[in-house]
């Protein structure tokens, strides 16, 4: 399956159209509203539901977080699922990024490392947001479930792509699945951008966990001895 | 560390006493209240609480989903964090359970891989509500923050340890790190738990992701060569 057939099935394939119909349509199309003022109410938005989640967000806290009024937000997006439509248009966005990264990512090991760095760091917004809202997911009543699935989906397959190459090159250990090292490093990425919220703050000293070094790990545990030293990469300079 | 300390520091250590002081405490001490009632109410919230998070569950669903009164629910746990500290309390009784059967599951991979099956599934309540509240303690406002963050790294050092014990037999590859496998372990275990929930329902057609399959994948990228091939455990029959 090439790259771009994998973005059309995942990120536009079933079930329902990418964007869904009730996301809010651009408001260009109705009305001439700047568009600087929407964006910067989905930033808000953005930052809201990766740290409280949709539910624990309202929508007054959201206008507060703005400094906008709460009237000012509705005219721009007139409820919580509208914004929430509005962010999974972005971290979909974010995800069609990844997939056009592809080539290059699976060049080798330092690549993809860079890569995560730049489009997976556990730290980043859009990364904390897919570990919030994915979590989230598990109800079958929450409103992002079937995007937030697939989006989960398109990083997987990414990630995948990028071992089926290192496989196709021999760099990988015998009986190494490149689906299962996609999963599992998307899994470890996810998880990080919460343990960084959680289990950090709470650490007095330092500690030998910093998350890019844990995902170094993570990729190199599926390539072939000599494993490199974790840290700084060495291969392809 | 032994075991016994790593439970004393991080299940009863700072910050602040495992059981929170907001704890709603055992009724036996204020009121003949029948146990019965009370375990019922926290099943119904462990649900709710596993399936919508704190805050994608009010009372009033919870009371609904158990099917007793609002009023009669509020008899025996007056707010929405009583519940969830009643909750926690169990998902600490769970931990504790793991930390005391590290001497066993560090005996050989199957006693590993048996336990994880058994105490760490991420289809089971235990796993699915530590995803979820996990992912939600992410809000610094987070009424179970900082227990779930202390479960999480208890979780862990319990996986470490296993780990610890492999790396004295001599059974793990050169420089795997057993603190490492700890946490990366436990990511892929609550990742799973979450992505059962999500892309599984998603999936028409049989897919080869099964997660206990996963979760032995996982464990085996840190044992030497031959590495077992994933599926029924085969050494220590």
């Amino acid at each position: 399956m090439s790259e771009r057939t994998i973005g059309r099935e995942l990120l536009e394939g079933e079930p329902g159209p990418a964007r869904s119909p009730e996301a809010a349509p651009p408001e260009a199309a109705t009305e001439p509203v700047p568009r600087g003022r929407r964006e910067e109410i989905l930033d808000g938005a953005a930052d809201m539901f990766a740290e409280h989640g949709y539910h624990g967000s309202s929508l007054r806290d959201i206008s507060q977080h703005i400094g906008i009024s709460h009237s000012g937000m509705l005219h721009h997006f007139d409820s919580k699922d509208a914004l929430l439509d509005g962010v999974i248009d972005r971290l979909e966005a974010h995800a069609q990024t990844g997939l056009e990264r592809i080539p290059q990512l699976r060049s080798d090991r330092n690549a993809l490392l860079l890569g995560l760095a730049e489009h997976w760091h556990p730290a980043s917004l859009p990364i904390r947001l897919l570990a919030t809202l994915d979590a989230e997911s598990v109800s079958a009543y929450h409103h992002g479930r079937f995007r937030m699935a697939r989006l989960r989906k398109v990083h997987e397959h990414v990630l995948e792509h990028c071992f089926t190459g290192f496989a196709e090159q021999g760099l990988l250990r015998e009986g190494a699945d490149p689906a299962f090292a996609g999963r599992s490093l998307l899994a470890v990425v996810l998880s990080l951008a919460v343990r960084e919220k959680t289990v950090r703050p709470l650490q007095s000293e330092p500690h030998d966990d910093a998350p890019m070094k844990d995902i170094a790990m993570q990729v190199d545990g599926f390539f072939l001895e000599p494993r490199p030293a974790a840290g700084p990469a060495r291969r392809s300079r």
